[in-house]
């Protein structure tokens, strides 16, 4: 069987032909264009789909399906994106319209949900029914897999984990509450956290290598870290700190047999992971006599949310 | 189909005959002595299913099973207590024991979890598909249902809802670390709040009513709230917002259709329901886009564990 799973980002729009084994055949790649009108998107993802079968020598009648994650709330059983502030999108029926031009079975999901179904099948998660996916970027993107299902959430629209308050009255959140972890753990919050260690060590390695960067990014802390700065080192304890601590929460709630991290930070290396995961068995609850699930970064990258999506298509 | 539920509490074992419609037809009741060894607990558990049947005028052998709700991490697929730090137990294989003296298909769970089956079953969240039960008493007891079932936890043990952390160093916790939302919104927190608002002002009210109760206790401060007492009413508001902070957490990553308040502090009556549930629905995200969960008490009192552990025998 051959499904077609498309990854809906704010810049670009991946999609792959997949076949029974969640190997990607085929490739092809459109501009979001995230402004348009969602009308305009779903004409563009059936181009999508039509040139990946052309591109198979295959027709779309033999597809069994054709599974999409996008960001924002998404109401899987009516194929509607609730709401996407990236995408310009409130309750866009996408299923239903990309049905005018596709005659095979859609599915829509949560971009980060697609991610956490991709890697607990076919990445570093394979084969585990009970896996946690946390992708660390501009924000923080949450999948839950429990019994080898998405965690739907019960009012139609998937859970939102980035936003777990961990500091009451804390840090300004972009979603305009205060405390979020994903203020305190996303690549956005190392890099304002990296910022503010600069601000108060002005004769720390944090400055040269920025400098050398051009910019203060994701790495800067890293960088100076692995060089024995002792503010950077500091830090990025801080940062460790942070990220295990809504990790340990969802530990102790949804006891995962894994977590993957994901995302730009989580290619740090297997130290930082090794650092992540030793914080987390040090302080989740029952750790004498519970065990504590693995944590692992993800390996299939970009082509997480395709295949993903794809497994939505065919129904596993 | 006759069930028997059994909840093993700190002090007492109650048990209940149950019928197929969840009412309980027959009680008993023991002594838990929680000091002893689990088979001598387990020797109190079989006389209480031979005492219910012989109430009832049954013979054992017609029970659907008999199901156990138990404080403490427990393998359900097991049968066993992992641990419970209440009962004294350490993996202590309690089906497998209580089978050695009934015949009948024996299940354990945390009670926790069985006191929001049989809430989310005939209680308050009746008909409910995806509920969150929250106990407020000398801890915060959380039981989570997912599509109708017991969110299990990917390890075999159930999760432990009242240690997420909402203050990273935060407040002591008694499971060794600091800023659980158990901390901040047990009863035995707001105690502890209550105590350090009186001794922060020596004028409020809270000092006479306390002295009239005898002791600061978990009513102390919703007293003198009602009598108009500013401190009091800070105090109040204080409590609501870390019991609606946690709140918001399992909003925002469950999305459930229905919270359920249990314990002593749910008692408080509809007003304090209400400010709980008006700063979940002023402060969980995407309030703007997405439906908010209603919020309301515990309807079946300490016969909700009994009634949940029984639908555990009744596959329901």
């Amino acid at each position: 069987m051959f499904v077609v799973g498309i990854d809906i980002g704010g810049m670009t729009i991946k999609a792959g032909l997949i076949d029974e084994n969640g190997k990607i055949l085929q490739k092809a790649v459109c501009d979001t264009l995230p402004e348009r009108n969602y009308k305009e998107i779903v004409k563009d993802l059936s181009k999508l789909v039509h040139t990946l079968c052309e591109k198979q020598g295959i027709s779309i009648d033999v597809l069994g399906g054709v599974g999409i994650g996008s960001p924002g709330a998404i109401d899987c059983n009516k194929g509607i994106i609730v709401y996407a502030g990236n995408l310009n999108c409130k309750n866009a029926p996408l299923v239903q319209e990309l049905g005018k031009y596709i005659n095979v079975p859609i599915y829509l999901g949560n971009d980060a949900d697609c991610a956490a179904l991709g890697e607990t099948k076919y990445g570093s998660g394979e084969g585990v029914a009970n896996a946690i996916m946390v992708t660390l970027g501009t924000g923080i993107g949450t999948g839950f897999i429990i019994n080898n299902q998405i965690l739907q959430g019960g009012l139609g629209i998937g859970g939102e984990g980035g936003h777990i308050c961990i500091e009451v009255d804390g840090q300004q959140c972009t979603c305009g509450e205060k405390g979020c972890w994903e203020a305190y753990a996303s690549a956005t919050a190392l890099i304002r956290l990296t910022k503010e260690a600069m601000a108060k060590d002005k004769n720390s390695l944090l400055h040269k290598v920025a400098s050398e960067q051009g910019e203060v990014n994701g790495r800067t802390s890293f960088i100076a870290y692995k060089k024995g700065d002792k503010t950077a080192i500091e830090l990025v304890n801080k940062y460790v700190k942070y990220l295990a601590t809504g990790l340990i929460s969802y530990v102790n709630v949804f006891r995962p047999q894994i977590i993957i991290l994901g995302g730009g930070v989580s290619n740090e290396g297997e130290y930082f992971i090794k650092m992540v995961e030793d914080y987390v068995k040090e302080h989740a609850f029952g750790k004498s006599f519970n065990k504590i699930c693995k944590i692992v970064g993800a390996t299939l990258g970009n082509d997480a949310g395709i295949i993903g999506a794809g497994m939505l298509a065919m129904g596993k």
